[in-house]
């Protein structure tokens, strides 16, 4: 293994950004990676003002991205970063993003991958090229009870998978706040910034990514009811699905922005011909599992009674109670594990493989297209 | 007050059935109620040997409902049953319900309430027709903590209702069960007995009749997908669909019998421009509210913070958990007491008007018939 | 099994009783007995008020339970009663229950059994001499996963116990309520009516027996504080122990009424060698097993995964929850059970005799009196 | 503020050690300090391991904690480190203390402070002549819903507090774990290494903190019950304790390490006149708070509608849990905070004072002190 850390730059995450904050603590927390450069904002004086905070030396902050990954490749390895870490709406993410990669950067992305399927056939293209790691923060996937669940699955222990249901409720929209100058909600209400919608681009993919994930099955054929409860907005709020899965499974997905009241709950609920499995993301150390024939079982985050790839994911023993940013620090951790094995000309162990990557990505961009089209047409479409 | 108990004959129930014995309890728990008469199979000895369970003298253990209608019509007053309760399967609603009204009973009867909505078009005339008193047992609807939900909505609490989400998950027929001599399931598997669906007839008419009684609204617009997984079924065992409700709210109902390691939980949420409220059965003394504007507040059966008609529905002090059996007596007492305000010629207290109609079980069968109707065009229906 | 219902006598439960209510829907709910005769107060007019609205003719309704013994005693067997349920103050429990063994009549009582030791071995006594059958109404000892939880400790699942915790917060006593015309609060705060305790007779014996019946064990030392929190009040609300079993295990016991906030919960823990288990009374249809050496489990009523003592206990199938009038049934249904099993000569089902006991009785009269001593004396004392 | 981050030098945390990791992830969680150096292990060459691990370079790998403090002190400010961290076990918290302390180097601590008072009392000795800064790892009350449920009784919502109960059962030492190599459990078993107590100092203390610190109220007199249950033990495993505050309030405390199949639950329970309130670690982002004369109200991590205390120690929106790490990360990120104002000359805002500090750790020991002296004598002490 490397002798040294991962050197990371930001792209993005100026003064206001919550996402940039969420990321950078979860490239900390494992001491394995640095922040050695950053180019914050579009705005030179806000991008320092943050590069100060982070302590880094005023000649590592940069004015644009572009700057950035030309001014950092002139430097010697080790010195210069390894990975960017791109924080910005969704409109800024392809444009460095292929701009990284073809300057020999790793990626590591925020979702959704760009602002449609075109957008994101071309990245794929590009990492295929350059060879370069590319991750994508699908969060919720790094959870150990997650991954948990996944290896049930994976294992067969559920028997064949019949049903998926996703839910993926927030309140925080169901006023106009992206009227107002608040951060998050006026790129996201911003069609330019978000792409064709809110609600599904938003947060339906995560949910998409999730049931795919852990089910291990791939929708094919789906029909959706894209909505905009509060009046006068623009983009949809409001996202309810009927999904048909390869081999005969069936599912429902919901993502919601006003659901008033709820925080930023994520419910996956998979069921087989021998028993289901629940995982709520407000209490992520538990995975319940609901058997035909025998008593329900709880499995918890840390215990010695969970498969080794959840374990990897974990760093405290069962009781002390990981969260969302453990999870994000796992994409982190599995991502810059395997740069330093790149480093090493060695190969990771398997488990560090386990990140969302540009292929998710891509799936998650053509979910949003489907959606949409399904929506707007009000009928099924194939995947 | 009438100065005796309201008189019940009941139609099936007999050995085997698990509906009989909760009609019998719920009816008994208040001790308004006195069971007096029954045919309660169509096989007389099976009839007699319930009848003999229940303590009933043998001459009122009749061969057949056609029977115990018309001797019980003989009967004079305060001797004679005053009212049926119907616990058979679904094909044998219709008849029973018809001969009772006619011959001046009273008729409680289980959901559905009908085979199909030209089965209830016609009860629905006899029952104006007759002047009898008709109360449908959708029990869920009878917990104290969903009246106050209903409350808290027609309160305008919650602002004006923008999503409705209602999942009613089982998984007991993960399996064929129908094909092996399961009393509850052979019927239930069999069309002819069922009506033209399964999992929608039996527990999605039960969530339709919760979201649109506690959220007020009625749906004008459902997209539905009937699935049938356990192979060589007959009939669904899962049932998804998108509803639009009358105003713009949007919704999503699903149902399931392949909900594997479920019991039989009905979970219902509705969100308002305000907040949101969330209803699980499994415990069914807690309403959650989750307020857009100020923290989640909790409210609880027996509590003093509960309006009066959660109240008047409560027998017991907060922290003597109620359950099932008591929703469902919920049913009978307040049916029982318009019945005894009608024996005395006097009005009954506006809160023992609150029990599931006649009406409720039309819209029920025409929900099940848009449903199938849905699912087979793949295409949205009007309701 | 016998032809007729088990007839039913009241002494006490008149206009303003909370537990005669109780008493009554959990005597009815199950068909299997009829209440025929009351004394349900001192003052006879507010004892026909009460029995009209039982609809019982006059003839049966009494002006004190002198007479109705005295009288009921004069007619035949199936029109006399035959039992007397007790749901009287304390200090009405000892004189009832003697001259109704004395009269030939079973009896149920309402815990606590008498004001003190000494009463209740004179009820030992009179019981053994008389052979009638004695219940009482511990009722959180009548749950299915109270019972499923006896089961385990049994069979020895968790191997050796080595902790019991016990814990009954209410908060319902935080005020002066005493001073008021609170019909419950009245009588309780008063030494006359209450015995030498409040918050340990009333529900402290509740929270010592459930650790002694699913434990297993006997306590044979316990430590006691208890204290009055509130000013002025005479007796205590708030009682906290230690406590030593038999065999080494140990505890901690406490109940309080002025634990603001607090509706009536019961919980309760018990670890061995090998696991523990929690069951909390708010939620009383799941038991939580929490297993050294493997994840998790749940234990639900009404599921096919439970012991034969638990679903003997149980009316409904899995996820229709039963609630605290059903654990209450099942001391009423239990006891007339074996009722009717003396009525025909034969032996009642083993499960059938599970309810709490004049021994359990006396018990927690000696548990009253070790607790005022301790606590009085600051030090350890033996059982 | 300072221009760089604060240093950090570790002492203890070798290969096997979990809380050295732990310290590790909350120091670096939030990018304000740099781990510069260690002394890693009582054997040199365990040390450069766990030094190449955090790669640092082998000049700040040392061979001693002694040798660490004396030639970190020859290094110029900026470069050398500007406080240790303790992860030790008990008896090795007094000396590297002590010599950092006098040595010009702030303190942060694992609990207990030290072995018994009067060593606790020597450091706080020498805190107050050096004037460094020193916080103890009393992870709890790192919480935001911990901090919130203090507030809310400072601020009096709660009225006068009149009873805390507080629990901490483990099931981990439920077998002779301490006579394997079992890292954590061989000196934990120790009592050279330990102290005079196993669970009361090792998790007792947390319980004792979180309760006194919540509450507000300093416990006067206890009674407690220290026990051995695992065959042939040294020290305790279980002990349960009855409580007196100064002012009247009362208390019940347990912690357990024999409590099987509990992992490493936390639970406070707070009731005053107007209302009480619950935390639970497994589910560190609520706080639920049960009114008197209002319905139950839930606290959450990231809403708008907690106190600024809370709101200060939160990194995550409401709904993206934080969990052990964080409220661990709060207590370093407030006295880093109070470094970097030292190292400034200014004063650190009021909520970053809010860090278990020496004083707390001397009331940790006096709480051990008592605790086995009550328990030994089986009588009511002082404190």
């Amino acid at each position: 293994m490397a002798k040294r850390k991962i050197n990371m730059g930001m792209v993005g995450g100026g003064p206001g950004s919550f996402i940039g904050r969420v990321h950078h603590m979860a490239a900390m927390l494992d001491g394995q990676i640095e922040l050695v450069c950053g180019a914050f904002s579009s705005n030179p004086e806000k991008s320092k003002v943050t590069g100060a905070e982070y302590y880094l030396p005023a000649d590592r902050v940069y004015d644009s991205y572009q700057e950035m990954i030309t001014e950092e490749a002139k430097l010697p390895e080790g010195v210069r970063m390894d990975f960017v870490c791109i924080v910005t709406p969704n409109h800024v993410h392809f444009e460095p993003a292929k701009l990284a990669m073809e300057n020999g950067f790793h990626v590591v992305c925020d979702k959704p991958l760009a602002l449609d399927a075109d957008e994101a056939e071309v990245l794929v293209r590009i990492k295929e090229e350059t060879g370069m790691l590319f991750a994508l923060t699908h969060t919720y996937s790094g959870y150990p009870m997650v991954k948990e669940a996944r290896k049930l699955v994976k294992d067969g222990e559920l028997g064949k998978i019949r049903k998926v249901v996703v839910e993926y409720p927030q309140g925080w929209l169901s006023e106009p706040l992206e009227k107002t100058d608040h951060v998050q909600a006026s790129w996201r209400g911003d069609p330019k910034k978000s792409g064709k919608t809110c609600c599904v681009g938003d947060i339906g993919t995560h949910a998409f990514h999730l049931a795919e994930y852990v089910s291990g099955l791939k929708v094919e054929e789906l029909m959706s009811d894209l909505s905009t409860l509060v009046p006068n907005r623009v983009l949809d709020d409001d996202a309810n699905m009927l999904l048909h899965f390869r081999g005969g499974a069936r599912g429902v997905l919901f993502a919601s922005q006003i659901s008033a009241g709820e925080e930023n709950q994520v419910i996956l609920q998979v069921y087989g011909e021998k028993g289901g499995l629940e995982f709520r993301q407000h209490e992520p150390n538990t995975l319940t599992i609901k058997w035909l024939h025998k008593p329900m079982e709880v499995r918890r985050t840390g215990t010695a009674f969970v498969s080794n790839i959840a374990a990897y994911n974990t760093r405290t023993p069962a009781g002390h109670p990981e969260g969302y940013l453990e999870a994000f620090a796992n994409i982190y951790r599995n991502a810059a594990t395997c740069m330093q094995h790149l480093l090493d000309g060695t190969e990771p162990p398997e488990e560090a493989l386990d990140f969302p990557s540009i292929y998710d990505g891509l799936r998650g961009m053509r979910f949003v297209d489907k959606a949409v089209e399904s929506s707007g047409n009000k009928e099924w479409v194939q995947f």
